[in-house]
């Protein structure tokens, strides 16, 4: 495994590795086998020991054997202390949550992952329960080949699952426009969003999404609107700099549209469409024609790295460095937080990286979404 | 039509209303049909006549009458003044490019767009010619509609030309890689980037797509690597943020992949891939492991409004200010520039906005692709 040091923290404090005795201290509380005098965990232990992830007593075995999967490398079943050594590395890499998602794709843990794999942990989401992606198409071949034969290597999986989501949306799209019309009605236009393109909805955005499909006119959106509304989604760094461009720096200056089109042509390939999109929400959620950078940052959808920080900053907050065990119980919250995205993540909308956090944080009362 | 004053104009200049008195003089200088009293110009008069496209002798007619009737929206097959005035306020709107587009595909003039229509355009362009673009593919029927009876707008119009372009990029892909192995070569990577992506290239970018290509070892470049490529080139302004993110706005700082790589997760939804394609390009080209700011501008496609504004800071750097016919000047240059641009685009990249410009820019001196 690929092991990186990060020589320069970014602000919020970025993980740093554990020391051996404390990693050890954890790892020895949950391993049940003992084999040769060495101790291992199972798989249990690991996912609902550990983690405490899918407590219920029915939980899905098939969905604690791929979770183990990511950290049992050797794929033997049995996670060793050098295993979960070289994960707690691997989570402090700045990449972690795409090579954790490498990690649970790569079943056969060859370093690369085949169509077969792919389709393995992707049927066991409850995304392929709602949206039943079609396993034969165009976009799936592009990536794997026509006979789906050619196993994908990390940095191009990073991008396969980038795009794969993409490609979700306009699946579900046309999921609901069964006659074919181009057209969604203003519910199914709020389905796909809440279920499938969470990760990107404020909680502004989501309760303004019928309010904003009546924008087209009529209760209907249109296939060019939907894709419209996720690029603007997907791009509010981009806005927020287009904004503060039009006003050159000054965050609390109302600009108008057609200013902000005027910033957004001198720099960026945002439509016409995307800038009447923003413009609309900002108008529901604050009732202005005009914007000011705080309305952006109502819509923008929060980046994982920012929620972990923030979650790290609140354990420290509530824990007394005195106390026993401080160390220990950040470094447990981490990997909860961090695997658990993982687990909600393919719960709730499969396999997208910023999805992992979010999906973790709204179901940690509720227990995992993978296991039912 | 929709008339948009600026009220606080960008820095560079932009383009302002011109007089009546001043339009008058310049329209009455081209216009060669007289009816009832009233001056008009055909459309060989104000393609040929006062835009200079077209010089040859043997030019294609299509050509003229679908550049004429971006102008001529009465589609009478006359120009008269009213519409000469109007499109001088087009092309002072914010989105010029994207409306003086959709009056080149709204050949009835109703103000929606047919799937016929926009065939008759595309089939016209030498993009169809290299590409062959399916027009029975599912891409078309989400915008049009399953039968292809739906006519879209002018917003969901500049949509459908932002994701059109995209779609005419894997749709080369998958020309090229005719045994769908899911790979391409080097030299047809280069071909499609050149050809149809050529308004992401810098010429530092130009000259090194080959070794890029060679970046994921072997002179091929799969699907993924191909998506991750353009969408870096797409998204240089937000990999500038990261960067001054990364520095705290130091733009001489340099900064390591994993540093760079930290920033990214914090913000955007950057892959890992693209990160690589970055350090890569930017190795290519400076033959550093560490990138900084101007090593980024080197390879940022340079966008649609800074080229114009140059372009106009360029004609008033060159003429005294005391020269007769000065504002003529500044304004047959702009007409020409921007309609130019469409001409340009129509004949090299179809429909693009940001092509508009770079491709005429380039077939300045060569006159028009558009006619053969």
């Amino acid at each position: 495994m690929r092991r990186t040091t990060v020589s320069a923290p970014g602000p919020g404090g970025y993980p740093k590795r554990a020391s051996t005795e404390k990693l050890q201290e954890i790892f020895l509380k949950h391993a049940s086998i003992h084999k040769n005098g060495e101790a291992f965990m199972s798989s249990n232990d690991f996912v609902r020991g550990f983690l405490g992830l899918l407590p219920h007593e029915d939980y899905n075995e098939q969905s604690v054997r791929l979770l183990a999967g990511i950290i049992d490398t050797s794929k033997d079943g049995l996670i060793s202390f050098a295993e979960f050594q070289a994960f707690e590395g691997l989570l402090c890499v700045p990449d972690a949550l795409y090579r954790t998602a490498f990690q649970l794709f790569d079943i056969s843990g060859k370093g690369m992952i085949s169509f077969k794999e792919f389709c393995e942990v992707l049927t066991s989401t409850e995304l392929n329960e709602r949206l039943s992606f079609g396993m034969d198409n165009q976009f799936l071949k592009l990536y794997f080949g026509k006979e789906k034969t050619r196993a994908i290597n990390y940095s191009e999986f990073s991008q396969f699952l980038h795009d794969f989501h993409e490609e979700c949306g306009t699946q579900a799209f046309q999921k609901f426009d069964k006659d074919g019309s181009g057209f969604i009605t203003a519910l199914d236009f709020q389905d796909i969003m809440v279920n499938i393109k969470n990760h990107l909805l404020t909680k502004e955005v989501q309760d303004n999404l019928v309010a904003a499909a009546g924008g087209q006119g009529g209760h209907r959106v249109s296939f060019p609107y939907f894709m419209a509304f996720n690029s603007l989604l997907s791009n509010m760094e981009l806005i927020k700099r287009i904004y503060l461009n039009a006003t050159n720096g000054n965050r609390t200056q109302e600009i108008t549209k057609d200013e902000f089109l005027y910033s957004a042509q001198m720099m960026s390939q945002i439509t016409p469409l995307e800038v009447d999109i923003l413009f609309h929400l900002c108008h529901l959620i604050h009732q202005r024609g005009r914007i000011i950078y705080s309305d952006i940052q109502a819509i923008a959808p929060e980046q994982y790295h920012k929620r972990l920080n923030n979650r790290l900053a609140e354990i420290r907050a509530v824990s007394s460095p005195e106390e026993r065990g401080f160390l220990i119980q950040v470094l447990e919250s981490t990997y909860r937080f961090t695997l658990g995205s993982v687990a909600g993540a393919v719960g709730a909308t499969a396999v997208y990286p910023i999805d992992l956090v979010k999906t973790r944080m709204q179901n940690q009362r509720t227990g995992s979404l993978l296991g039912k």
